[in-house]
């Protein structure tokens, strides 16, 4: 029997259809207060006053809580993964719009929302910066006055208390020799790309409930992807241990990286400890605007490229524009900066890759962590030099991409990574040999694509119980949070497939920090790798107990007795038990962790001979109509072509990778965060335009590349993101073919497209 | 360092004091409805007619519920730890007053009790039996048709579908030979001695919260001593498997056997599945007396004693009121059928116990399961001999006693049980060799002692787990449910111990089926001792791994790690994590599951060699004042001996012993669950009258022998229940020394006395 490779619905499918699934915007607390925030509607300035008085007085109000409150029962109120540089109430001064600067408590939401809007926050204005590259010029205006990174970060601890730059992390990667790459024969060509700052747009908001039960001990219910660093990071505010903090969390509406790290959850802590009660804070669509977004970058790409089309040298200079609070921006600019030269066989590369400071909502983690960005640039700029020298895009590809077992710019080396399979795919399905019909009338046809790589973040660390109850039934306990992947079915094949249990049969359970060993979080298509050989080893931990006892009782040498479809030694799971414990009783624990071995990079150079524990690969290809008198995309085809390493459960991982194209297509084509004078314009999903059903390409085309990744359970290794990598460049690349127009920055709006038509036509629009 | 052995105040103390602590009544869930129970006003009858019209147009009512209701979704819908005899609601007939008939669910609790009085409950009466002799006799009238002994009881199946009596179990030990022993010299005795039936009165009543989460888990929060239990055989309800069902308890506020097994969780599960909401069933005070109870006796004990007092042989017959329902009554029937012969050295042994269904209140564990009720006949019998004699009751006693070594009527040999020593230290206490205050005026004054034995429930298991976060801080998951006992700190003081950490430091959470492993439940005194030796397992399990990393990281041999102070090999457990993780991050997890080897029962003799992993000693002293003029008994002293292998923490323990004194004198003087024609006349606290401050005795002396047990954790074993073994005779023999009145049946009430007195002189009181 195997449960491996097989499809198979998601084990919350019916609860999701039924209405009945789990999610934390349901759960109530006795004596539960619910909170409305109170938002900055200054982009930069100093704190003058604020006037709660009228707020207060509202019948049904609790309190009005401001940062003061807060620093008067946590003594360092400030939060964030990578530095503690966020005020869960501002403190002295606001650094974007939508800002938390106090929180209304109230016995109804209702209440808090009117008594919010009567709260009088006064200002004196600071000027602002918001442009990435702007900011990081060193007259720009400082949105931190010195940065705070976190002290457990032994990479980052040299940038305490440096002042005067919003430079918030400047990472370096250097291969070959690069300083000296650039004489020498071959052509030089530059290029700046921009992308936009985007929204992640869970469909569930967040939501968060604190309650202190008893004098040393936090709950929080929260939909986060990152429950175990949600109880660190509380601990280290209150000066508690882990063990008094508990972080629980059901099934989730979406993440994409919205919900990691800590978001709404000390602020609902912070106000519980004050109140004496439990707090709920919940935000709305429009709130999750001013609570996170994906970086906006600005990347500046110069390749030297010799005259069979070989890539010499590169340079690429990143800006990242991290908003007003670093979240996890420092990391996504250290991770992305490692694949920012693209997946190419250069002798010499050198990537400065900035985590900048603006007066902007923050930026974090959001599918892909920065990859996305990344290869628009890398894969428009390979396009740009095929179309100049002359060459086909997948012959450019094919004569510069890592081969399985090359070093890559990083130093390490590619072990299990199905580039070249992949860019041969994407020909395949592409049919690249043929010409494509280049349409008619006003619609121009064209095609494109693009090749992503992305490592891994490293080190981290997936730990998980296996249990057995007395009836012989599993359940397993484990930290990814299912946000609609499919991470339970999965650790469900796993553990089923170890002990020849149906997947449908066994428990999963969704993470609770008191009862859930520790993740890293759910983020960067780790789980099913990580979490996965984590689950694995528990699994077989429990079996090897299972079959210890198996020979106790039937009298068999160890070695003699053998588990196949949920028996062993031809007793169920049941019997074992109960002739084990003379009762149906007893729970059998088994154990796992798992923490792939991993090398820091070198400080000097960044880099590392293991920087990651597998690479995903993931290349697309577009066929789009362009309608040239209104610059309208419409992508007719999308082929999508990853390397899954072994598909645990083959059509969830398509699913998963085709949802990735759609958001994918909502950033390349309409998707963009507008600022006037730092104030947002655009919040909300009526103002804000994601793909709906019917923006979803006709014709979505997912191949998956299964070789087992040797380190991975049963072979798998992880796929979440792939889907998002190479999007945006194919269709920008397919735009180009069609008409000739090379438009460097996301989105590819139709006012681009018809502008950059105008301007191709020695035409001016205006 | 060591934490064994230091008193120390229980974990909990602060929030039970400022009332932040956790009770399963404070919980509310989304859309949770409110029920009141419809409970029968016959004692025995048909059930003709239940007219719910009127309750269900009642305004925010939302059903009502009965026991055709509740079959229509649970196929089989009787519960029972030993028989499956008690239906969730009735079902076609009644057997006792109070009994559940319909449940009324509404938006709010004060609208279902006011629409429960609105259901008219129609019933044709049946001939009841309240009395456990009269109910065994061939022509009573059967309170069931036909047994239903549980069918993972392998002991009791024989017992399936037997008709035609009340007796739902005899149970019969015989030693040596009984039948041939009561031929040759030596006097014989014979009483009757009889207990009431009293209630347990924790203060928190029962309540339970159900709610199914999705179409396949069912969630249910209660105050439950049996969370393990509970689940299971919620599991056997619903045909579902064990893992689909989550028990979760807070703290207990008293349980004392009440809350032991199922109470009400049934009933808000068929509710919640009904309803498709959740649902919250919580009774009163007054209604506790309608739910369980402890059993009613009489024991005919039958002696006969050599010239020197040593007892030669001994027959006992009991029989078990266990009211309408078995629930664990049975079992009380067997285990302390164990010891119903005394502690004593008697070659020839014959016990016949039975449990007796009956038209009251059920009956179940209550502090002791049993003993009580036994050490008051063999004890007051002892005493009677002793008088009868002419003998020193406590030289009889040493003459007659078993010696740590000897061989129990069960088969079983006293190990690790300090009889002897717990005989003397009570004589010295009570300074039993000196002449006492003899009163004067309308006060007699005089002294008793009594000794009790008892065997701890088998075969049980205990299983738990010890993880370590990447603080380094400790969690304990394990079932023991803390009801103010202070396991939970016990638990701590064990884990600290094993691993040099404050047990201050250390979080022992509340148990959740779904992270807690199995334990057996909280009764019996098991709890040291059995989830002791899994938690201690457990914490070692953590400590190996810790010392095998600490191995790893410093280069040493594992051989030469030590472990002490917090520290492996110098290190503190945090850096121990940092290092193997890379990062802050990372949880060890221990297991440990503790099964002692028993032997099951000889069906013939009723006898085994392994009866029990250890004996609990606990006897007692009293010394009383009796006004002549009231019969009113006062006690001034009462000393209680407790054989404790180790306290773990020595004040708790003592405070447990003298809590159960306490409840001993509430049963020994003034509790009485009071019948007329089958309707309980005094129900709640106005009316039933357990022990206030007030009537605690001034001087209670709690004496712990402490010799290492060798198989307890740290040589601990269990006490909790020993304070209540021997006080009910240690008073009525002291009433006897005081006023030469033996009274025979509990409580010693001040009519008893008073009538016992005028019979003495040869007067009649009416």
């Amino acid at each position: 029997m195997t449960e491996i490779g097989r499809s198979r619905p998601v084990l919350e499918a019916r609860s999701k259809v039924d209405g009945t699934a789990d999610y934390v915007i349901n759960h109530v607390r006795h004596r539960m207060l619910h909170a409305a925030i109170v938002r900055s509607t200054e982009p930069h300035a100093e704190l003058a006053g604020i006037d709660a008085d009228a707020a207060r007085a509202s019948p049904g109000v609790h309190s009005v809580l401001t940062g003061q409150d807060v620093a008067q029962v946590i003594k360092d109120p400030y939060y964030g993964p990578a530095f503690h540089d966020q005020p869960i109430l501002a403190l002295e001064k606001v650094r974007y719009v939508g800002e938390p600067v106090a929180l209304v408590l109230a016995d109804e939401r209702h209440i808090a929302v009117a008594a919010a809007a009567l709260v009088d926050v006064s200002y004196r204005g600071l000027k602002p910066v918001f442009d990435e590259v702007a900011a990081s010029a060193e007259d720009a205006p400082l949105v931190h006055e010195s940065l705070r990174p976190g002290a457990a970060f032994a990479d980052l601890r040299h940038l305490a208390g440096v002042r005067g730059t919003n430079v918030a992390l400047h990472t370096r990667l250097r291969h070959g020799d690069p300083d000296a790459a650039w004489d020498g024969g071959g052509q030089v060509f530059e290029h700046e790309y921009h992308t936009q700052q985007v929204a992640h747009v869970p469909l569930e908001s967040h939501c968060a409930i604190a309650e202190f039960v008893g004098p040393d001990r936090l709950e929080v219910e929260s939909g986060t992807q990152s429950p175990s660093f949600t109880r660190l990071e509380l601990a280290r505010l209150l000066g508690w241990r882990e063990n008094q903090v508990r972080v629980i969390v059901p099934y989730l509406g979406g993440g994409f990286g919205a919900k990691l790290y800590m978001k709404l959850e000390a602020l609902a802590a912070a106000a519980a400890l004050i109140a004496g009660r439990p707090v709920r804070v919940a935000i709305t669509m429009d709130e999750q605007f001013f609570t996170i977004s994906r970086h906006a970058t600005t990347t500046r790409i110069r390749s030297r490229v010799d005259d069979t089309g070989k890539f010499l040298a590169r340079a690429v200079e990143v800006y990242w524009n991290g908003g007003a609070y670093a979240d996890i921006g420092p990391r996504v600019t250290q991770k992305s900066g490692f694949i920012a030269a693209g997946p190419y066989r250069i002798d010499a590369v050198a990537v400065d890759s900035r985590a900048v400071y603006t007066n902007r909502t923050p930026a974090g983690a959001m599918r892909g962590f920065g990859v996305p960005q990344m290869v628009f640039a890398h894969e428009s700029h390979a396009d740009e030099i095929a179309a100049a020298t002359g060459m086909d895009p997948i012959e450019l590809r094919r004569r510069n991409l890592l081969a399985d077992g090359d070093l890559h710019a990083t130093g390490t080396r590619l072990e299990s990574a199905a580039t070249m399979e992949v860019l041969e795919l994407l020909a395949t399905k592409m049919r690249w040999a043929e010409e494509i019909d280049r349409g008619s009338g006003t619609v121009r046809r064209g095609r494109g694509v693009a090749i992503g790589l992305k490592a891994v973040v490293t080190p981290t660390t997936s730990a998980a119980t296996v249990s057995l109850a007395g009836d012989g039934s599993v359940t397993v306990r484990q930290g990814t949070v299912d946000m609609g992947q499919g991470s339970s079915t999965v650790m469900a094949v796993i553990a089923g497939q170890a002990l020849g249990v149906p997947p449908e049969q066994i428990a999963v359970l969704p993470p609770d920090t008191d009862a859930t060993p520790y993740d890293m979080g759910t983020l960067g298509s780790r789980s099913t790798f990580h979490m996965g050989n984590a689950v694995l080893a528990a699994a077989l931990d429990v079996k090897r107990q299972l079959m210890a006892f198996a020979a106790e009782v039937t009298g068999c040498s160890p070695a003699d007795v053998s588990c196949s479809g949920g028996r062993v030694a031809g007793l169920t799971f049941e019997e074992i038990m109960s002739a084990t414990h003379g009762a149906r009783a007893g729970t059998l624990v088994g154990y796992g962790s798992y923490t792939p071995r991993t090398v820091a990079p070198d400080p000097k150079t960044g880099q590392s001979p293991a920087i990651t524990p597998f690479w995903m690969v993931g290349g697309s290809g577009a066929e789009i109509s362009v309608d040239v008198e209104t610059g309208r995309i419409t992508v007719d085809r999308i082929v999508c072509v990853a390397d899954a390493g072994v598909a645990l459960n083959p059509d969830a991982a398509r699913r998963q990778v085709s949802g990735g194209v759609v958001m994918q297509l909502g950033m390349t084509l309409s998707e963009e965060m507008r600022y006037e004078d730092g104030q947002l314009t655009n919040p909300g999903l009526g103002l804000y335009k994601v793909p709906t059903a019917l923006d979803v390409p006709p014709d979505i085309d997912v191949c998956l590349i299964q070789h087992p990744h040797p380190a991975g359970p049963y072979g798998a290794k992880g796929i979440g993101e792939t889907g998002t990598f190479a999007v945006s460049p194919a269709v920008a690349n397919a735009l180009a073919d069609a008409t000739g127009v090379r438009i460097r920055s996301l989105p590819l709006s139709a006012e681009k497209v018809l502008r950059g038509l105008h301007v191709s036509k020695g035409r001016r629009l205006e």
